[in-house]
């Protein structure tokens, strides 16, 4: 028999994307990081697609709650190449969220911590991301450090 | 006979990377960014098919300077599809360089403006970057404006 921590192991698994994501409220956790109202059953299975063909270079993962089977967290990382530090590579964390009735349970480090992983498993020299700065201590919990700052120049 | 500005506009044209720029001094512009010390023929030639093999979704640009054929800036963009923003596009800049003996001929802005203009026909609803405080009023200057912080966690 499990005890109450393994279970709780077992139901809040870092796991990367699965198609049938759709269907378990993935879209809806995304929308409360942005605006995300639209997205259709087709284009959703493109852009799956589309990030599948990149292999281990972009890499959407997800926290299901098993008991509910509803998608509770994401964060995707995605993997540049560059000529600078002798051909090097760098991990970009993008698009990390937590659905507001979970907080509190470190699912977001759980999440960053994943995808920070999967970085230095393919080789990065370091990972970066953008956040606000109400967001800083949490990043700097999961051993992050401010650097540098972002420009962002909109085109709609 | 071209007057002297058509013929500057010739010679500081921006153009997409080649592989022969590597005998142009490429790898030593980009030593004026940061650590790139020791790229082989071989590793340049992966990198830059491995690049190549993502056609427009990750574009390196250079200016060169045809009296002399040396490569004087550069730059790139690639383009991260997301699931936000209804399965949305967004640009990230990076490794925006001049040579320091060709400071105030704008050239860091026409590199920074045929990136952004790439990102923007890509369908891109943004392009973003990171860059020192220093740097924020050329990005400016570009159309940038400041928004969250860079974090950074790095593996070496």
């Amino acid at each position: 028999m499990q005890n109450n921590s393994s279970q709780e192991e077992e139901a809040f698994k870092v796991r990367k994307l699965e198609i049938s994501d759709k269907d378990k409220g993935f879209i809806q956790l995304l929308q409360q990081l942005t605006s995300c109202d639209s997205v259709s059953d087709k284009e959703f299975e493109e852009r799956f697609q589309e990030l599948s063909s990149y292999g281990d270079n972009h890499l959407v993962c997800v926290i299901e709650d098993t008991r509910s089977g509803k998608i509770i967290a994401s964060g995707s990382v995605f993997i540049e190449k560059k000529f600078i530090r002798n051909c090097g590579k760098v991990g970009h964390v993008e698009d990390v969220v937590v659905d507001s009735s979970a907080r509190g349970m470190q699912l977001g480090k759980k999440i960053v911590g994943f995808l920070t992983d999967h970085a230095q498993s393919m080789g990065c020299y370091k990972v970066i991301l953008d956040c606000s700065t109400e967001n800083r201590a949490f990043y700097e919990r999961c051993g992050f450090k401010q650097k540098e700052i972002q420009m962002v120049r909109y085109f709609i």
